[in-house]
């Protein structure tokens, strides 16, 4: 059977580069996915309770608790133990979710649209700053803040976005990454960016003077990767158009969740090829360190499958020091041996110190053959369940075996 | 007399770098300089009003209109004309002015404050998108936007600083930096990140809905040049710190009223050293081209003088393409060039492209040795009084004999 890679991988490089995603609308997952009572969608490739790392369960217990399913955390780990809650993962459902979160029925998620391909996407909302579900937590706190997302500034995002929106996120993301985000780690122009646009209309939609202070303070104060959800979002609507591209060697999915690294490949549609997860090189906050944190996790690296964050890491200077990298040259560096691996390069995103655009469209054949796999900025959760904080943040090396394990089977059903 | 420059050119140096300018207040100009009754500060130089530009004698009738010292435009020409109108230049007022404009009593001013240093400087507050006073306009819409500016949005940025300031300007421009902003032709980050800093404040203050709505527009749609206010004042503030370094061949003031460039040096006090300004190299907005253009104007090249503008073309990747150069490259070999004129670098600002920081402190034995003039990134006003409109951006090359004058000025001084 012939098969035509060199002009597949093209193909889905052209989808990867042409894709303009925007933000529509904030929808509940239960109406946007028709997500079922008692489903978990959780990041990375597929998992069930038992083997989940620490911060995965004490998102698991937060979701339960914050749905009603369980009065506490005790009876939600019974419950989760007891099978009685179904868990897929986010991409199975063109959604994503961040590090250690999960999704469940009431809560909001972005929708976003790229017209380009005709896909669309769907991406958990943060909620800023101290303990976080999406860390592992379920506290208290946690679970007022996801209420408060549900029911006052969801609503208040959707004023927004019917009096001003739908927001070109391609274009805010070509600025941002000119204003030094490579949108994995480092989303704080994405961020100004969003509070810009958003700020307006809010003001006109959100009638309590209070109200309206808490949701601009909660965007613009210690919340500088908030914009990561529609970065994410909107590199998955990007993935997802190449999600079958028969023929084709370019990785459409890459994510972890805190136990497996998987990918999936976009001649070889829904299959997952998994190893686990890497431990993150990385910078602690004080009073953290390597035996506190949980191994590589959540599916942000759809960052890097859409030609950001490790990518384009010559695009932020800020990033650097974030991720504990030595020095900008290092960054460029990275970024040109990203080169290396990647089918062409995104116009969309130039990487100035370059004088190209960002590295885009991996290629299992290339990483195969030069052992150099995706370079993953990402941020370092605390290992055990319920403790909900981010520790550091870092570089994540992925293992090479589920590059070569998806060779073997591309050629498995393409040379075979 | 022995005097020992490169010891006073090292405390020039120290002080422009530890300098960390805030934002502490907004007060008129008749309360912040006791700034007299038909008294108008102007961008540059001192000039009367027989020699002023068009832009410039368009800003005197808008402000003389503004002012309700005449009533219509003729009436304010003949004002002007008469000698009844007191003109000096803002820098001797410890004030800056962008482009063409003229500050009078009632306008509202910044207050920057470098406790550092402890010094304090004064700037004119933009007022956004389309005809502007600062371009030479007093059509009915100019003086609007100016009395909504005093009497609307200057009170709501006392609230706002008073509930959440001061505002650390040092910090923010080291970020903006970061964020691609060169601060003088590209403010696109500083502007984000003061729009992230007011917005919550401002919900808490600005008591009608409508109102507040109106501000946040202002601030975050086609003002992307907005912060540069807050830039200007906060390099007057440090430059400020070397009006008098006794010995110093460090320049301390840049400016053109669009007839004139002049400095002024840190080791010779007030004394301007002026020549004709230069034509601007730069590109277009379309329908118009060089012979719209007005000469270099405006107080901003107070931003090349704190090591910013110009100096910093290599923090900006965007600003390449806003000012008509070449590429990134050439960026990155501006930087490299004004770093051969200026005493050293300052760290506040790293430029990531060259692994230092931003050239700093302009030595005018250096600019008269090699003949390299400082590189000066400005917008383009029309040449007409009245047209009150921005036509393009470039690059303006002053004209290197005000550096030699004061050369020989300081030989005169020092050695003679």
């Amino acid at each position: 059977m012939a098969v035509d890679i060199e002009s597949a991988n093209r193909e889905a490089l052209e989808r990867l580069c042409r894709a303009r995603p925007t933000w529509t609308a904030v929808r509940s997952a239960g109406d946007a996915l028709a997500l079922e009572e008692r489903t978990l969608l959780h990041s990375g490739p597929p998992i069930e309770w038992p083997r989940m790392c620490g911060p995965m369960q004490g998102a698991v217990i937060g979701a339960t608790l914050y749905e009603g399913w369980a009065a506490d955390a005790e009876v939600a780990r019974k419950l989760a133990t007891s099978g009685a809650i179904q868990f897929a993962p986010a991409h199975s459902r063109g959604a994503v979710a961040p590090m250690a979160a999960v999704i469940s029925r009431t809560m909001p998620l972005l929708e976003i649209e790229d017209k380009a391909n005709a896909t669309k996407s769907w991406s958990f909302i943060g909620t800023g700053f101290g303990p976080q579900l999406r860390f592992g937590g379920f506290s208290p706190e946690v679970l007022e803040k996801l209420r408060w997302l549900r029911d006052v500034y969801a609503p208040a995002l959707v004023g927004a976005l019917e009096k001003e929106g739908p927001l070109d996120l391609a274009a805010t993301m070509a600025q941002a990454l000119q204003m030094g985000d490579e949108m994995h780690m480092r989303n704080a122009a994405g961020t100004a960016l969003l509070a810009r646009f958003l700020a307006p209309p809010l003001a006109a939609v959100v009638k309590d003077a209070a109200t309206l202070e808490r949701i601009l303070r909660f965007m613009t104060r210690n919340n500088d990767q908030f914009f990561l959800a529609w970065s994410m979002g909107a590199a998955k609507a990007a993935a997802r158009s190449i999600e079958n591209v028969e023929g084709s060697t370019v990785v459409s999915t890459m994510a972890r969740n805190g136990v497996d690294f998987g990918i999936r490949v976009a001649g070889l549609g829904e299959r997952w090829f998994t190893a686990p997860a890497a431990a993150v090189a990385g910078s602690y906050f004080p009073g953290f360190g390597p035996d506190h944190a949980n191994r590589d996790v959540g599916d942000s690296a759809i960052m890097e499958t859409w030609g950001l964050g490790g990518m384009a890491m010559a695009a932020s200077p800020a990033v650097v020091t974030i991720v504990g990298a030595k020095s900008f040259s290092d960054a460029v560096k990275t970024s040109r041996a990203m080169g290396e691996i990647c089918v062409g390069r995104n116009a969309l995103f130039p990487l100035a110190a370059l004088g190209e655009g960002s590295p885009t469209a991996i290629d299992i054949r290339r990483v195969a053959e030069s052992g150099i796999v995706p370079s993953i900025n990402t941020a370092i959760a605390h290992r055990d369940a319920g403790v909900g904080r981010i520790i550091g943040a870092g570089i994540a090396t992925p293992p090479l075996e589920p590059f070569v394990e998806a060779l073997g089977a591309f050629a498995d059903r393409y040379l075979g």
